[in-house]
């Protein structure tokens, strides 16, 4: 059967290597599922994406009578009884992935969030004053050394690599992204360990060439 | 077995009512488990409690030898295979658990927090600007506008009553607390409903009874 990652048209450069179909890309790559991409309209939203996913984000999935969305709902659906998701550990990768998607995505976004208003207050709203980032960047900092002590030596969070590992990595190479990843070089390791991963690679390339085929589109029509 | 949940051993007034450990104790009233007690301190954390949870955060169980934090994943855990959480309806649910956790929730910290540091700054850092908060605010109407369409005349958000349920009201008894769930009637209707039912009147009432035991206990102590 075949499966439907559904992201967007097309998008600025800015969030281009962020944008979360990439964490499903990732992982059916990992357990190498096949899958066509369809596209909805980023600006201006329509009402069919709105019936797909009611906060008109992306990813959705299409899979058979399946329709989800939510990225950690989509892995977890997918990846269940593989070696990303295996029934012997599931306890264990459950808590890292709410881990990652709760209690350090809320922070690190919290912070990101300030940081991408000076660049883009568009979208991101007014910058809020040094003071105010500051306590931000500091709290995300408590919550990252938390994470290092607790991954320690550990090749992984849960065992053999997992999804909790994806959901994780993506959320962590938001903060490499901002340059503040440095002050915790396990982490930054981590990443590294796993972004090297061919599936994570192939991944990245069908995420980027999405966007490049876009921009071709879109020049085309404007020359057209 | 006995199950041991843990929470801090006493906190301040302001959070009582919304510390983590109630989103448990509902889910296991609801699915009529029996559980006991145990506490961390609060100020300061300890060696152990961090050994327990990484990030010194409650709550966290103990199922036998299975140790496991993060509110999300111990709901999971515990309510897998239950009518909370059956398996004809789980890619639903957890669709509906990461929208509570993660879309829902990252907009709302992202504003309550700077509410909050208005009355406690010394938790929540200085307080931001006014319009750095109405963006904010604005950010978190329209994820509860979307929510309150997909939820519609639906009475619960995936089929019956289920563990998406208890994440989104707890989160969404957040936004009520500070008097901004008023522009979203279906979404207060909803709240009302849910905190009506028997197994969260208890949850509730053993959540306060124990931070009043804790004030008396250190009443005790202090005019020991």
């Amino acid at each position: 059967m075949t499966l439907t990652l559904y992201t967007f048209d097309w998008l600025p450069e800015f969030p281009r290597g962020f944008v979360r179909d990439l964490r499903v890309r990732w992982g059916l790559e990992e357990i190498g599922r096949s899958y066509q991409v369809a596209t909805v309209p980023a600006h201006p939203k329509s009402a069919e994406h709105r019936k797909l996913q009611p906060f008109t984000q992306v990813p959705v999935i299409q899979d058979g009578e399946q329709t989800l969305f939510e990225s950690g709902a989509i892995l977890v659906y997918l990846c269940e009884g593989t070696p990303l998701l295996p029934d012997d550990r599931k306890a264990e990768i459950w808590q890292w992935l709410f881990a990652a998607l709760n209690t350090v995505e809320l922070s690190v976004m919290h912070w990101v969030s300030m940081i991408l208003a000076e660049r883009v207050p568009e979208f991101f709203g007014p910058p809020p004053a040094a003071d105010v980032k500051a306590h931000a960047k500091a709290d995300m900092d408590t919550k990252l050394t938390a994470l290092q002590q607790a991954l320690g030596d550990k090749e992984w969070l849960a065992g053999d690599f997992s999804v909790a590992d994806i959901a994780m990595v993506e959320v962590l190479r938001v903060v490499a992204a901002e340059e503040a990843l440095d002050a915790h070089p396990h982490l930054a390791a981590y990443v590294e360990r796993a972004t090297s991963r061919p599936a994570f690679k192939k991944a990245m390339a069908d995420h980027m060439q999405h966007w490049q085929t876009a921009d071709a589109e879109q020049a085309k029509r404007s020359t057209g």
